[in-house]
């Protein structure tokens, strides 16, 4: 049976959620305890209001959406994140989040009441764009991996501690392990792709069979700092030399491996930075993603060794350390069969991927079973204002997130 | 005959000289106009007062030590800059200062009064460090290159004009045309070398042929800003693949060419420099030098053509603008022979080569016959406050610098 999701309302909510926070004429700048995050909060509590399901906030800000089941059980469950980068755009976090009230909300008009319950979940943190370390903050609490007392101590970009930020909004910070959850049974999760494989390959719809595994590795190159005139290039130590080779190598290296391998260098920072002084020290993030763990680990053993080839040969001290490593985490394979059985009763095209981005579905694997829908991203743009998917694709989306649902809780 | 430098003389003016703006064990950041420069400025004064020399000041803020000689005609004169780095050592500019004045206060004592009017001079300022444009501002004055008007325009790193910095100090912008001089016939400077040629060459002091010419270019490759995992390798435009392949490739460029070319990239700025991101656009400095006009040309050649290359095979945007372009300066031909001679006779073993460094003299070559005296510098560091140069080595080198003045002024 179909499933009609109307694209008026679709349009109607992304378009209302980005004025929380808007930047620029399309941005988003919402971060975590704001309050423009406050304001698209209360905004989505309103339409779960609206679509039928009981509105609950639990200790860390997370905000959830309930539609009861007649036979009770463990919950299926779908969102995403509300808080954005700085700036993002209005798809990124925002559309799962809605994606799984629409969803919800058109199955209960179209269906009635569900045997199992379903839930729509806005979660309040994701991106780490507030404070560095707290990125899955509100999918952590619920997997229960916030440590006792982490708020305090974590601080934000403009110094202030998330507990703080959580006090600025009525929450209670010594109280955040009461979000821990284990009644969800499933937890799925739509999103926009921010790659360009769905655009490039004529799809509208992905089916994610897993969310890659990523490390980043803080890279130090300590050289010689020196005069750029009076040192000749033969008996200079140069870090900046150093990192020019490694980032050619490593990016080489990732691109030669093939699809899906990834490396990013996408943060430098040298000292002292003049352009008449041969760098001192050359410090720079490396990151790199599979979702195949052992082709994760022979990436980074490739990685490792050029660098330090490239650092010996050059008379350079290297040091790397790790600052995070997430294991590939794949998708319930009933569940990405579910949503391919779901997709082509609804008629949709989808095709299957891994995740090149992380999402908060690998932190409720730890509790549930996970597969994510991703919809196509406009020349595959993610972070930035520029972000677009349209509204027929997100349609198709929904529709797949909602057919499966609809398997699982009817 | 010998010429007698004192040794302790020597060390004793470099360490004093040190303790006017003195930073960490032997670091120093003596700005132009600052209260550490105006403390070492009059400590200046007050020693070549102790030599014989007749103190003037002019309207720029440089500091002259005149030894009037019998048979008028224009001067002789040797001396550095006074401002460092921030922080520098104790020795780049201010030992050239210095050696002018021991010289001329050393040949005072031992030969009397010359023919030749002799005079040593501090410059105000070389080194931009408190305003990027503003550097060989003490030199430029005296050559005229400073445009009526420019103090009140200049801003420095903390935002303050020439003017007020200068205003502050007691001096007045508006009569810096003043300090124009057209009395110079011979200009000698000794600097600390700021690389390891003599050190490996095992030669305390060197005769400077030419300074080499340099040019700074600023260059920006715009690519697409992208999420670090969600975007495949093969369709990235990433700027900072471009950038490590430019910088590998120019850095090879200038080894491969040997001494003494040089091409150092010690500048980078990407925005937005997060880990996770595919940089929108990766902006750098390339300072690339040669003393051989000829040989100069075809290097930055060889570099654009090299930067061009890369960026349209990655689908970059670049745009390369020329920050600064000085040409060579070579030595006056007659003066590098006398100092040879001065050299042999005063038993001073000397190598003879290129500055790779920008130095007053480039400046005071449009009024007057140059050259220059490098002393051997520790590990050939400089702009650092590890800079160290021996007191045997320097008193070689002033013994060199006194005995080419001799020839010239008695």
């Amino acid at each position: 049976m179909r499933i009609e999701i109307d694209p008026e309302l679709v349009e109607h909510y992304i378009m209302k959620l980005g004025t929380f926070g808007a930047y620029g004429d399309t941005g988003v700048w919402r971060v975590v305890y704001s309050p423009e995050w406050v304001g698209a909060m209360d905004q989505y509590a309103a339409w779960c209001g609206d679509a039928g399901l009981t509105v609950r906030r639990d200790t860390v800000g997370n905000l959830w959406g309930v539609l009861k089941g007649t036979e009770g059980g463990k919950s299926i469950v779908s969102g995403s994140h509300m808080d954005t980068q700085r700036p993002g755009g209005r798809y990124d976090g925002a559309l799962g989040a809605l994606a799984g009230l629409i969803a919800i909300g058109a199955l209960k008009k179209q269906f009635g009441t569900p045997k199992r319950t379903l839930e729509a979940v806005a979660f309040c943190e994701e991106e780490s764009s507030r404070f560095p370390t707290t990125n899955f903050w509100g999918s952590s609490a619920i997997v229960g991996r916030i440590k006792p007392g982490a708020a305090e101590t974590i601080k934000g970009y403009a110094d202030e501690t998330v507990a703080d930020a959580m006090r600025s909004v009525g929450l209670d910070p010594a109280r955040i392990g009461e979000s821990r959850r284990d009644d969800i049974d499933t937890f799925l999760e739509l999103h926009v792709e921010q790659g360009p494989i769905l655009e490039h390959g004529g799809y509208p719809v992905a089916v994610v069979d897993a969310i890659t595994g990523i490390r980043h590795k803080k890279v130090t190159l300590k050289g010689v700092q020196n005069h750029a005139g009076a040192f000749p290039m033969d008996l200079r130590k140069d870090p900046m030399a150093g990192f020019a080779e490694i980032a050619s190598g490593l990016i080489d290296n990732a691109h030669r491996m093939g699809r899906p391998a990834v490396t990013t260098i996408g943060r430098i920072a040298v000292d002292p930075n003049f352009p008449s002084v041969v760098p001192g020290n050359v410090e720079f993030v490396v990151d790199a993603r599979h979702p195949n763990e052992a082709v994760r680990q022979e990436m980074y053993a490739r990685h490792d060794a050029f660098m330090r080839g490239v650092a010996a040969r050059r008379g350079l001290d290297i040091t790397i350390e790790q600052l995070l490593d997430h294991a590939a985490c794949p998708s319930d394979p009933g569940l990405v069969k579910l949503l391919h059985r779901a997709a082509e009763k609804q008629g949709v095209r989808v095709f299957q991927m891994a995740s090149g981005a992380g999402h908060d579905s690998q932190q409720m694997a730890a509790i549930a079973k996970v597969a994510m829908i991703f919809v196509r991203s406009k020349d595959g743009r993610s972070h930035t204002q520029e972000e677009f998917s349209s509204i027929e694709d997100i349609v198709q989306g929904i529709r797949v997130l909602a057919a499966g649902m609809h398997e699982l809780a009817y």
